[in-house]
């Protein structure tokens, strides 16, 4: 199977909703809702796409010498292949086809990601079995996922927390904004905006690393570091949780200036190619969550799709490094990209 | 009834002038003259709402913790459900189709407005029927209107407010604008632009509150203040008086830093949703004034149609207060949005 | 006839070439050559157009009260009704349709614009009687009417200075840029850049007041004064002398700056409507020209078109002068337009 | 045969990759792969036209006088009729159509350069004839050519170098940013990225002048002048190596502020016209390469289509020179365009 045959088969699986577009940019699925769509007019999803890719610039550089290119990360005690996460996605059925269950879906991820020495969050959504559904297939997995709780009440968290324990994961993740989601008013138990403490609580309830997703402020992000964050996921939710937002991309690097080297920084939104993960290095990122191109890979090849869009992603890093003249991930800074 | 089967209706209702597009962002209706198009090439239509959709953003910040978000505003001794106005507008059958006259149409949004906890201004035209067509609406809503007096001689508005005092109005307003409206030569009594001490002689007349609608610098916002204007309407009557002014939203923030809080200060111009609310607020406005949408709500549901669409702009400017860690209108401030 | 008809009629006489669009952008005709197009892919036209709509906006005030708006201009020691020239257009039938010579044409719009209280130039071309026509034309009209020499060699143009002469125009004009015109090469005599000291040889050949036409920098503009310039045109030639030039708007006002008040500055390029003249007032211009809207209205309503658009161009530039408190030309300045 | 015939011809010959667009701008072909496209989604080579066309004019001044204009250069110690090249263009047949060998291509550009006074780089390829065929039509062009080495090993450089020389060439390249290539992989012999002291080594195993191709820094433009360049290309490889690079004109002036005098500059990407060349030497470049523009003309017209070409690219640049005051290479200075 080639990545081309991948997309053409989830152009038929997906239609009408997704278009699977030659640039996943929010354009063609925009008012699209239920859908792949962002929120309203689409704005902040277009907005994610089109900031990181007309206004990030990458500084060729090819007099380096021939030279190994190491895409290597190290993150909660564990390496992976590259600087790459498949974001968590939820409801995949409700927003692309009845063809592709939530627990499909973390079938073809998780073992697509573990194929190519990345790994993938699970997703969530407003019902129990949208929690527990990611979780036993993280638990199939061996434990090699991120399983996302929403921001239920602490107690509830707390007890949730206990059955996250059991399928041993590598980390948890919180996406706190999941309070603008277009269905966030049917979520039983209810969701709710959390403050410094209850996110400090949620994080000394457990000894696994906790990661605070849906930070777009350096103050919100010191915040999340103030309450024990290991890692935050600067995010918007793909443009989900609003209309009328910054893109992920340009609020970056002030928020990595802002909490220094005191926490981890993922980062999604627009995302597409290895020339997208270097940008979002350059900017501050420790690594990035792709989430749309996944759908997309799993539902045009399911877990074999998954595996094939990372390498391709891979070798793409692999040649932004080659033309930047980065060895590492760590040479991967600031300078190596020009914001026009 | 639902919003969508309101846009559907007024979509059959309003052709072919207004197509009740899915932005209405001056594109379509550009020429379209009579008809709700901006003067000239529509150009200040199209900035009134590109501007204020491209190039302000929310600051998203979901750190705030679960709490009420109070939209409640505090105007003219009045507590309305949110800081939403419906804008004057007349002639309607003129610039819409004949379905609706301006009485009709008073008789959607007034009552329409006030079952959705907000007030709707009465508008004007050319005509004496113009003027007294709302009036009377105004009457028999029980003063919960706010009528819109034109730029007549200073003795006609004299004369005229004896009459609007008998409906006991909250306030009324004056667009000075209206000499650059296209119908603007037929108007009889004339209109004449005003002066700041005819503006006072005006304000001193009655002690109803006066607002000023029409300003577009601070220097004219000013005049206003000194001529004892309880609000002023920053305002350039949705593009209709000329085809290549500012944007209301580009230049509300240097009208506020000049008047300081020694006024009210109202916006039009581009609003369409509670996050186009929220922007305004933050630029400096107290509250909106909105136009062209309600006209579509009133075409395609009447009075229930207004208080949908009011309903929803409500809900929207709760979503967007809840995810920027708002609580109270006062707490939508410049440093919640940012001009990109 | 109504400025209607007027269009209607010309897009009948002046297919295909000109399209008679709505908008006079560049874009229609882009590459077509001969024709309306500019040089090139037409970058120069559209920057004119372009730069002046969308760069250059008005400050609306309209607390000044109502006043008279007079928009008489003092130049060449005569009294024209509005600060607007018919710019100097030749080769009519090369470039639209055999339909109209230059003779017709120079019919047309020199007792056009005098019945309007304004005044045309005279056009030009490679060959004598590219000359002569419209010098015929001027003087059938009383002089009334501005004949523009080619930049031939000193001697020739002394020669037919003294041919200009004996039609007693208000003055006369040189185009120093037709070198760069797509026929240049054609030109017998032969047409030559001039410099500072040929152009102050040409001023004192004649009593006559000289215009300097096509002057694009700061420093070409002083050269023009110190050789005894009346007056100078800011202009590209329509964006038909470069495919890669500036627009004349945007260095308007640093000519302006470099030479004060020691000369009347003429400009053209994009401009349209009556907020455009007010545009480039406010930018530093003393005047305009306008060209290829007075040929449509030429080909489509002859003298009475031209006068009729003359007309509307009045009422536009009074409605833009009402709206931004301006009641004389000499209150256009720059603080009432912002460039954005 | 005319320019236009030229074009028509192309238009059939290289259907159905290359389209022969009005404005050859990266649009049309992209994502066409093999093909003239870009890599990726074609950004770099839009960027490389669109940032020439949009972002740089030309300052008019036609004060200067009537002068000769003197467009020839003096580089590598000959004297060429234009600062214009033909740059290295392999792989034709794979990028557009089976018609055209790499050896053919070199038999039409290579004579055709000759014959309009200017020359032609060789182009190369992943297989060992990519380096042989265009060396063979150099020695038929009586060494009238620069042939172009692919980034091998320093031996397998040396080696050839030796059979470079053999040909008597006026210089030679070698384009360092070959690894980026869509089919670097296949290469054999490798292509490797190379060092300072490599480059230096290379330049040192001959005396032929040594063209660096693939410089986009200031950084590394200064190691390849260490290193002994006897010229730099500022390139990007037409946008073929990179889909997310800056365009070469906007890194132009600052590789020329770091370099000062000490090295010539040549730079390629998106030059069209006598005016791109204008704007590139004005930006800080000795002269440029243009590519598929070339590759069109052989297509075309063969010889006599790339002479056509060139000589249509003489003039526009000598019209250039002529409406900004300009009359030899050395007046084109930054001062004589505006980046705006």
């Amino acid at each position: 199977m080639t990545y081309q045959e991948v997309l053409e088969n989830a152009r038929k699986r997906m239609a009408p909703r997704c278009k699977v577009c030659p640039e996943c940019n929010g354009i063609a699925c925009k008012g699209i809702m239920p859908g792949p769509a962002g929120k309203g007019a689409s704005r902040t999803f277009q907005r994610n796409y089109a900031w990181l890719s007309d206004h990030v610039k990458l500084e060729m550089d090819v007099t380096g010498g021939d030279q190994e290119r190491n895409m290597e990360l190290e993150l909660f005690g564990k390496t992976f292949a590259a600087p790459i996460f498949v974001a968590p996605m939820g409801l995949i059925s409700l927003a692309y086809t009845e063809d592709m269950t939530d627990k499909k879906y973390c079938d073809a991820v998780m073992p697509g990601a573990k194929a190519a020495g990345i790994l993938a969050f699970g997703g969530g959504g407003p019902k129990a079995e949208n929690f527990y559904e990611p979780l036993e297939a993280i638990r199939e997995n061996g434990g090699w996922g991120i399983p996302t709780l929403k921001p239920w009440s602490v107690d509830v968290v707390k007890e949730r927390l206990k059955e996250v324990e059991t399928v041993n994961p590598i980390a948890f993740a919180m996406d706190i904004d999941s309070a603008g989601l277009p269905h966030a008013n049917l979520a039983n138990p209810p969701m709710l905006l959390k403050t410094e403490a209850e996110l400090k609580e949620i994080a000394e309830a457990t000894k696994l690393p906790f990661i605070v997703k849906g930070i777009m402020t350096a103050e919100a992000a010191l915040k999340a570091v103030r309450a024990g964050a290991y890692a935050i996921v600067v995010s918007n939710h793909g443009g989900r949780v609003m209309d009328n937002g910054l893109s992920t991309a340009e609020v970056l690097p002030e928020i990595r200036k802002a909490v220094g080297n005191s926490v981890k920084i993922l980062v999604d939104g627009g995302i597409r190619t290895g020339d997208d993960v270097f940008k979002m290095l350059a900017l501050g990122a420790d690594a990035v969550l792709i989430g749309r191109p996944y759908v997309i890979a799993a539902y045009g090849g399911g877990a074999e799709g998954v595996a094939l869009y990372t390498e391709k992603l891979k070798a793409e890093l692999k040649d932004a490094m080659t033309m930047t003249n980065c060895t590492a991930l760590t040479d991967i800074t600031m300078d190596k990209v020009r914001i026009v």
